[in-house]
């Protein structure tokens, strides 16, 4: 399989799914500014929005959207358990992707960390970050993950609320979610897919 | 079940999926100001987010986001074949789910509709519907649905782009989006949520 990614985007759940799963994949940076791949290739003639993460899969299927690609991970390797497989405790999979994918992802960090946002829309997604911590605060001041076992949901989150240190969002204010940060930090699959990201993402600037 | 919805909001997608289905729910109407219902109960004690759909099963399950909801409603009523079950396909129905909730909803029209958000937030808003409606233009140019059948994906899109006539999002710019909204407008579920949620929605204002 091939993962498009961006170092440090959101593509690194993905990263970190596979490395949960004791699998591999062929990483294939994608330079977020000019999006082409490091051989010059054009990333919009993969996927036309030029999103990380994709995938492209073993059997040549190109999927996008970091929910689906997710879940896809998750049953692709099912010895892992990185996803339950079905009823109710997949529905609560989904609203915490779905969660996180908008209401963090995007009205929060998406503004704050792009370059093409004016302040006015910096600022609005700054207001909206105290109401949507706050409840994910309250969901794990008595837990270890979103559901009852580290899932690929989890794998999203931290890497969502990694990138605070790099906006004005500052996670002390919400300590459950900075214990949680720095509990999965020391995570393996974790440690390793930040310290390789980091690395490039550093290089890269 | 209850269906906590506020008119024409997102929360109209599950009540299609509902008629598409032949189902029926107790509908309970959410002032999206206050968060209160009717009766005047506190919506937020049911979701802490105040944000609807919010679907109550008849196990007693409170479940929250569209795209967790959506597919909770239509593997609720296979009949109905509102999802592919399993595989390749419902990977396809997850990314036009997100999609919608992340890069149309979140993004481009919960900003535009927003009455808390800054003139430069709604600004940055326009500017980033281009490159998303073109993408979704370019795929339902030949195509009828999102995938092969209608789906809850389109039950969330046509809830989506109708949005449009309240923004300066003008859809005769896409004339295949112009034309999906006004081929959906005439199918039943949708024509019957739609005169449903405007007689709501006009009432309530």
């Amino acid at each position: 399989m091939q993962l498009y990614f961006s170092p440090m985007a959101c593509s690194m759940a993905t990263r970190i799914s596979f490395y949960e799963a004791g699998a591999n994949a062929d990483f294939v940076a994608v330079d977020p500014k000019t999006k082409r791949t490091a051989d010059g290739a054009d990333f919009r003639a993969i996927n036309p929005m030029g999103l990380v993460p994709t995938l492209r899969t073993d059997d040549g299927d190109v999927l996008t959207e970091n929910a689906a690609i997710l879940q896809y991970v998750a049953d692709r390797f099912p010895d892992a358990a990185l996803a339950p497989k079905q009823g109710l405790e997949r529905t609560r999979l989904q609203q915490w992707l779905n969660f996180i994918g908008t209401e963090l992802h995007k009205v929060v960090f998406a503004p704050l960390l792009s370059s093409t946002a004016n302040e006015g829309a910096k600022q609005f997604a700054l207001e909206s970050a105290k109401a949507r911590l706050d409840i994910v605060e309250q969901h794990l001041a008595n837990r270890e993950f979103l559901l009852d076992r580290f899932t690929v949901a989890d794998a999203y989150l931290v890497t969502v609320l990694g990138w605070s240190i790099v906006t004005p969002v500052d996670l002390k204010l919400w300590p459950s979610l900075a214990r949680y940060v720095a509990r999965l930090a020391e995570r393996p699959s974790v440690k390793r897919a930040l310290a390789e990201e980091r690395a490039l993402y550093t290089k890269a600037r």
